[in-house]
């Protein structure tokens, strides 16, 4: 189970009540009035444990698990254990996600303001917001009902924070509008001057960057990322978008819906991405490109031109993700040849 | 125009007045009554708004301007609209970067100390300097005149800070001397430890480092960005250097004369950068080379070697551009070769 | 000498008392009265100061050392002036790190709380710890003997903290236990949710991340570095490890005894890490790989499959060293070949 010296956990849940909260159906619903208190892997769940088979190369653990209650997809219920009750979903791993909420619902601090929050007085705060110490609230700025902002944070002049939202320790915000429901983690900065100068050997002169960020509802950014406000449009990350740590998104940036930025992917300035598009690990993206909807950009790609919608681009520069695999391969063989030729 | 919760405009400007003052000349002097109020691109300028034509491609949209005046070099004169005054520059987007300015100057906050700043009393603090909430001042640290710190940020034991600086909250700054009009974002750290141990199996030992970081004036150094300070000799930033968000830089490099490193590239410690060297977004430089002035890395490129004043190189590792895209069109003849054979 | 607005200096230093310290023997014990009160490189060194050689490229300096004395190998003594003590070593540079370290032992903030942090009341800290201003310390958090926690730092509920850890200005904390001797330098975010989610074009759907990171004893930690918890099983980071600026560690990393991450490199999710493995800058692993120990991965790799222990992979996919630079051979001769035809 969980550390409970970090997590709180809820239940018991009779499996006839938890199956429907989580998108699953009872193989058997003379297993509803069984208990499970807690989630637990496949190869570590006891007793009373709820579980989950989602990657099929685990498939083979599961006719030895010991779990109460195990969440899987239909085509794998035979192959369980007689002794565990099978919640049925075609999803399994969207299913789990549902029933380890429950368990582990988000913890909140308690609403109010911490006395060494500094609060603007023009500032509003929905009274069951929660501001933790050392927090600062500028001039003009909203906080919207029962959003959480953690020790340190600073929220600018005039920036507006949604409802429902979780803000880590140390964020920064300014320029920015920030929907509902959006998780921002510690370390996050947004709104801050893009990258806007006029070269001049006598002193690159700063361009003013007149634009805002613009965060949608339901998006999570991870700790440290960097979100630059637009240099005149805005820069607009659309709703239920995912940005891991350490992402750098560049002025004028638009990202769609539910688009997905893993760790360390960087984003110049005024490329737009349509709805999930998938930027894996340490990939770039040069500025001004149209990457379309559905598009996929491999871990450390360099990107250079447009990517059509639904197409997988790899390499440096990046290109169709068939034609990069060719050249590895043509590269790989012709580097062996020669490695024959002179050993 | 720009969201007045998070910008305040100056002006209007008579176009006579504002002309001279952002290196423009009117090309009929007759305009020089005509008030702008605000600054707008192009296509989307009105009357009263001032825009500019930089950007040859854009250069079609100049004909159905609706811009009271626009900033142009003196070849487009002839197809702009006869409504609209024309401010003949030969760098548009300098003289546009001023005019911004004019219209958008930078904000500030009251002068003085927050009272939840703690400040040493040993520390020297100007009278005009402006310390927001939460900020730390470190013994015997000097903060110039007109100097603006952020919420939150430290600054360290006899650290040193120029006049007319900006920086931004959360800012740390230790073991470090920073020159005048210097702006620092948010997150930004300079000064720490750099990365230096003896190896050892029985458990690396720390050498310690016993130089600082040197800030020349004029520099702007973005959000989260990391300046290790030197081992011994120092690391040194020369004026006028802009660096963008997310860009490592570890002990005792040494960056020339207005450098320009773009979003999370990364440079190696003792390397040593001459004038006006660019390394664009997710380059890397290895440890103990010299980059000659004028000098350009690529986008994500890997250098291994010094570079010679004035040369491009691109790729990991490295390489002169030509050369560069030499090896990529190879690589995809060759590949392309293969897959009609194969296909 | 070190900047003394920076560093406190302790000495002077008897070679007879010094070289025992530092793992060095006198050359000649009639040395041991003669008095060393700095350290210098072997170009600047004067009398009254040590220095040492370990790179063989400055051996050719060494018979023009001014220095009152040296740390070498046996080796070099034979080169060394006359009038330059020799304290024999069979690793140099590690003897130069305990020294320096003499000489400049690492400062200490006086033990005790700031008033202007908060701490919860079920909060344990040791007496002599050192909580610098505007630190917060959450419900149940344990803060080690003589450790120390620079301003506006945020140690979350129930995190545990070591004794004699050093931990930087604007630090956060959450979900884990931090081992002894633990250096953690300014802006290191630690224990926030890992990137773990279920895709869904409704809105991906959170799974909570229910592990911890565990830091093990004596590690050293970079600025504004992220280390994800565990989604279930926790993030480990062996004892000894030296991790640079900007990298981020993904959800239930394992990394073993003494690895070195250098700066802005990442492992994603669940990838394993022997003993005394080392990742160059900006290298990139993907995620459920095994590296084995000592392994070597190098600066911009991208590693796609598990590596035998021992074994150097570089490029993107990285690949054996000796393959890695046959690939890039071959290319350039192909490319060359290409031009002269063309050119």
């Amino acid at each position: 189970m969980a550390d409970p010296r970090f997590f709180e956990r809820a239940g018991p849940f009779r499996l006839g009540d938890l199956a429907p909260r989580c998108g699953a159906q009872l193989a058997d619903e003379s297993h509803a009035a069984r208990m499970v208190s807690d989630v637990a892997t496949l190869d570590q769940a006891g007793p009373g444990q709820l579980t989950f088979l989602d990657n099929p190369k685990y498939a083979e653990a599961l006719p030895q698990t010991r779990a109460e209650a195990c969440i899987l997809h239909t085509k794998y219920a035979a192959a369980a254990p007689a002794g565990t009750a099978l919640l049925i979903a075609p999803n399994p791993y969207l299913c789990y996600a549902r029933a380890a909420q429950l368990f582990y619902p988000a913890m909140r601090p308690a609403a109010g303001c911490h006395p060494s929050a500094v609060v603007d007085p023009t500032a509003t705060v929905a009274p069951d917001a929660s501001l933790a110490p050392h927090v600062v609230i500028g001039p003009g700025a909203e906080i919207g009902a029962g959003t959480i902002i953690g020790p340190g944070s600073v929220i600018g002049r005039g920036v507006v924070v949604g409802a429902e939202c979780r803000i880590g320790p140390s964020v920064t915000l300014s320029h920015c509008l920030i929907g509902a429901r959006v998780t921002l983690h510690t370390g996050v900065r947004i709104g801050q001057d893009g990258f806007g100068f006029a070269p001049d050997p006598a002193g690159h002169v700063k361009v003013p960057q007149l634009g805002r960020v613009v965060i949608g509802d339901d998006c999570e950014i991870g700790a440290n990322t960097t979100i630059d406000r637009g240099a005149g449009p805005d820069t607009v990350v659309g709703p239920g978008c995912w940005i891991d740590n350490l992402v750098q998104i560049g002025h004028n940036v638009t990202l769609g819906r539910g688009c997905i930025v893993v760790a360390q992917a960087g984003i110049a300035g005024s490329t737009q991405l349509g709805d999930f598009v998938v930027l894996a690990a340490q990939s770039g993206l040069a500025g001004h490109l149209k990457i379309g909807t559905g598009a996929r950009v491999g871990a450390k790609s360099g990107v250079m031109t447009d990517i059509p919608a639904g197409e997988s681009h790899f390499g440096i520069p990046a290109t169709k993700v068939k034609e990069y695999f060719r050249q590895i391969a043509t590269l790989r063989r012709l580097a062996q040849k020669k490695g024959t030729q002179n050993d």
